[in-house]
């Protein structure tokens, strides 16, 4: 049996790739995700190729929408997918692309189809992306092939005006607390365990949970002052309770202490299982980490002073100070001993 | 100045690792959390080879505690960073490892030492992840080098017992909405979006986002049924506005409807500059995302119901469900066509 | 202009990326290790797909052998690397998979040759690893092509065995050694092998072990010259045993020979199991890679001399430099065959 292809043109193009286990889940579905991410990078590479070939500004396909899309039968690991991308339809300033997903089990031969989706895409340039380029035309098997692209770039045209008017007018304005107050620039993240941060125990690797806790961090303290952020110290950690495979991480990161020129940022990290009932979620462990905030020369600059609110915050930042105080303290007793 | 370097033992350990651009943020500072990763991964390994050097039991060396530590100062992409681990101390169940980073700048030759960290593991049982082997002793260059590691280990038990009361204490009640609520299965994360999500123009790739969008809806879809589940299908999606690179990108789900064998995940994406101060968060893009239950021969389950509360939940429902009938009787029609 | 190219059957591939940041080093271009993983995926898709086009046990193509090739040219950073894969030969018990990377720049449309390669595959049973199961014949454009490809398989099998047989010791280098001389710039690193690192044997993929060795020969070649240095060529590489699962793989780099324009770095890879008593630390792989400094047009620099102490590096030295004339030969020779 073999993968029967037509002659690849300039406005068409095929990719594959093995689905490793950090594409899956647990139980070896691949993640719509992955697929999604593989016929969007198909679409992108053939449009950019496509906008390209006439004389003019060099531009980059920029994805505008994609049309809804089923995925018909889950992909597994250890199976190649194989993506087709072909240009169908070309207007002046726009042109759509259909993918085409095969999953094919090389071990078995077997072959599915798992998934179709069409996606439209317009040419910026290189030079200033704010300026659409022209797309140059492509040639149509019937007039009747034509005829249906452009019902359906009409048809997509409309529905974005359309959506385009209710997201703008959806969007709530945001419930903003005032800038530099602790509610301004506390953040989370989730994050689902996977094959690559584990063990073989199949517990999380310490080191995956410290990058995520200084992610987190690096966010909190980068909204707190939009400058360019470092870590420059972390406190002790204690890891009370392990994670396991297939946990969802909460990661929250919250200012408790700004002195001058540094920022004190609580980490927390809770865990829970997603298809473990019993188990419930559980604080795993927690961390304080400091940033310094620098100018582009490296050099650290004065962090904005943080508005408190209520007797909670208050306490916390109390702590903060003191633990911001003994640790000045510690470091000059230490220099001292050195001189 | 040189990366002095011992002959490598069963105790000791050294790795470098050359910094790429996704290891740092945009001005090209390492983030802190790639360094702590990197002595994690010493440390598991040295601490891991040295349990096993005895007959017994095979263990991994589980991360319990990193001391305090500080960035002396800042890594850059293009160098490389040298991990060196080394085990100080024993004790009957436990080691600490003390590890030292030295960034190169292989350009200049410069060599500066970025961190020293000490982390303390327990050997965890291959076969039995709840039992705490026994650790080979090693050997100390004089006895005031045992008695001081002795001394640390005396300091961080007491505080480890310290903290883990505390711990448990703090945690407070989860502010847990009930199970099955729109509450209890909306999600977020946070991304800082890296060079490698980026084009040539430094705009996210469509794919990325997606990518994100499924990951959300994912864990949204778990957390309400507590199973297997995949993405079945996406509503078009409309890419209103460009996310550039440097942005966080915050992505939120929340389950919108819900039939006897589907959820419907709408799935939003807001981005906001952490460094240009002028343009605020914005919505980037939004979507629905439909999901559904999969037993172990990938067969559908049904979906608990959702708990519907409050006239804007109920409103999102009815939408949800208009969406879902349409797109049935457009399958039917299909089929019937086919026929 | 379009990309013209052959249906594809069960013995041919094509794959495509899109080069990334990450790809990269830190003026651009695509580290050599990327192209050579992306060969090896696609020689193994290829070869296990055909070893399964028959009745009896499913099984994986593991590479043992990669001959000798050449990077004809760098590429970049949005460039598009197109991979192709045939086999070209099989015996009973192997195949020959010969792999062509093209890399497009979509803005230009300019293609070039990047990369040809030649892979040698054996099929090992899903049940048993250690068994290897019988290749179907492939059939031959011409009876001359059948015998090339005989003469392939007798003269690689012929090298495998003799290459068996060498294996050396690593010593570390003496502390703080002269810049220029092979301990200055010896590296090495570790890696601990984790699930997205494996076939669905548990076994480490072909081309992610020859990743790390180009990682670890290119900051040796960047250490000795201090400029941006880019793979121009590896010898044969010879995979003699396979690396699990959860081993601990050490890669170790030092310069062998010195040209005007050009180092040889000598690459051993070593394996360890952390915590399988019997196995001990074993040499999986080792090879020559051959780098090449650049300026910013990418035009070749000159290369420091290498300092040379005792015996065994001068006889290090004089084999280098045998490989390094019989390489210039052969390439002198091929070239005016051609003309």
């Amino acid at each position: 049996m073999s993968v029967t292809r037509a002659p690849e043109t300039a406005s068409s193009l095929q990719l594959c790739r093995l689905m490793r286990p950090d594409d899956a889940n647990i139980v070896g579905n691949v993640h719509g995700g992955i697929i999604l991410k593989m016929i969007e990078e198909a679409g992108c590479i053939v449009g950019t190729r496509h906008c390209n070939t006439q004389n003019g500004d060099r531009c980059l396909a920029a994805l505008v929408r994609v049309e809804k899309t089923e995925f018909l039968c889950p992909v597994f690991i250890g199976e190649v997918a194989h993506v087709t991308a072909d240009i169908t339809y070309t207007s002046k300033h726009s042109l759509e692309v259909q993918v085409k997903v095969m999953a094919e089990n090389i071990l078995t031969g077997a072959k599915k189809l798992a998934n179709k989706a069409a996606l439209w895409y317009v040419p910026c340039s290189l030079k200033n992306v704010e300026k659409i380029t022209e797309v140059p035309p492509i040639k149509y098997a019937s007039e009747e092939k034509e005829e249906e692209g452009r019902k359906r770039y009409e048809a997509q045209k409309m529905e974005r005006l359309e959506t385009k008017a209710r997201i703008e007018e959806v969007v709530p304005p945001p419930p903003s607390p005032e800038q530099h107050t602790v509610g301004f620039s506390q953040s989370s993240l989730i994050h689902l365990v996977g094959p690559s941060d584990c063990t073989l125990h199949d517990y999380v690797h310490g080191g995956v949970t410290m990058k995520l806790m200084d992610e987190v961090a690096g966010i909190v303290a980068a909204r707190h002052c939009n400058t360019n952020i470092v870590t420059a110290s972390v406190d002790a950690i204690n890891f009370h309770r392990k994670i396991k495979k297939g946990c969802v991480v909460t990661v929250t990161g919250r200012l408790t202490f700004v002195s001058n020129k540094s920022m004190e940022i609580e980490v927390l990290v809770d865990a829970s299982s997603l298809v473990q009932e019993d188990k419930g979620k559980y604080r795993a462990v927690s961390a304080f980490f400091t940033f310094i905030s620098l100018d582009k020369e490296n050099k650290p600059l004065p962090v904005p002073p943080l508005k408190i609110d209520g007797e909670e915050e208050q306490r916390r930042f109390e702590e903060g100070k003191a633990r911001y105080l003994q640790s000045k303290a510690k470091r000059l007793a230490d220099k001292e001993r050195q001189q």
